[in-house]
């Protein structure tokens, strides 16, 4: 079926948001942590993370206008610092809890029932039950030309199971029983196909066989 | 296993790469095709696909920096037009194959075996073999501060089948056997676990049931 503008254009604005949300595929499902000034702290899911760079390692992620994230925007703005964890399937129904609209002075930790954990120098909590964290420092935030913002982070602190790292440095996040979501609100394991070597124009495409497997 | 920031840039380059592409958790797999001036064809695997907003509908894409394809950049500066297909299981071993470095006189859709399709007035083409194909106006081109371009562009077209597609707008990736990413060259497809209803302070999360299904 093809869709054009103007049908894209006619829908209802929440079957529009539900569609338009769908056509980028699986997206990371991420708990971002922070706190204010005084050190309370902040939760909300965010499905847009992505790579920016390996060195210096940075990561990108879009704030829409008049969200609930924004609480989590101006408190990365206040202390510099915030943490990405990974949802994973024992906790994907607390993480999308996160993006109910609590109030302010409300820990979203706490209404929802994760467990925050901080470490020295780092003013953001990282989420207890997460399998992957990281901690960032923030380097910039641009506008975008819809009114979203682009916020960059630089990683500062990777905490992941050993297990999970192969020795080529790619992490087995299936492993973590990571989670993907598609549009607003559908939530995925991943099932593994393979790993593939890296592609070359005068050779057939192989799969990659990790060296400790070899 | 805690990594630090002097762990992270004493690691080999490779091993780096590997371990920080796999941070940012599940990534969309999509084929940008893109043709230049004189219509010869490009594709290209790209995992840095995001909803950037559904009113306009806008994607965005991050290039690196020399890249394999900058050749889908100067295209769509051409033309200003590209496409995305979703990556899906029948494909995936062709899409990573698009990322060898081939010359530029060289279609990778004959490469790697895959069908280009176009329509009147989109100057670009469309992979045959995608279940979810998308054309997009090129809206803007910004350098980021570590020498990627982020792409943002405006969605024209959807091609996606009906049955893919719920009442809610919701589109059903699993049903389209739709690729995720993860690190560099993992590939994976999605296990479905549920969808959630819009999330409130006041009430638990529960299960959303689409209305089709009530």
């Amino acid at each position: 079926m093809q869709f054009d503008r103007n049908a894209i254009d006619a829908m209802p604005q929440r079957q529009r948001a539900h569609f338009i949300n769908s056509l980028s595929g699986y997206k990371s499902a991420n708990l971002i942590g922070t706190q204010d000034a005084e050190g309370h702290h902040n939760l909300a899911i965010v499905s847009s993370v992505f790579h920016l760079g390996a060195n210096p390692p940075l990561i990108g992620l879009i704030f829409r206008p008049h969200s609930v994230e924004r609480h989590s925007l101006e408190n990365m703005l206040a202390t510099g610092h915030f943490t990405l964890n990974q949802v994973n399937g024992d906790i994907y129904r607390q993480a999308h809890q996160s993006s109910a609209r609590y109030p302010r002075q409300i820990s979203e930790f706490a209404a929802v029932g994760l467990t925050p954990e901080t470490l020295p120098d780092i003013k953001a909590p990282f989420v207890g039950e997460s399998h992957l964290k990281l901690a960032l420092q923030l380097v910039e935030v641009q506008t975008l030309c819809n009114d979203t913002e682009l916020v960059i982070g630089e990683i500062q602190t990777v905490i992941v199971p050993a297990t999970a790292v192969a020795a080529d440095g790619h992490v087995a996040i299936e492993s973590l029983d990571a989670v993907a979501v598609s549009g607003l609100d559908h939530y995925h394991l991943g099932h593994p196909l393979e790993r593939l070597e890296y592609a070359k124009p005068d050779r057939a495409v192989r799969s990659l066989v990790p060296p400790e497997q070899q």
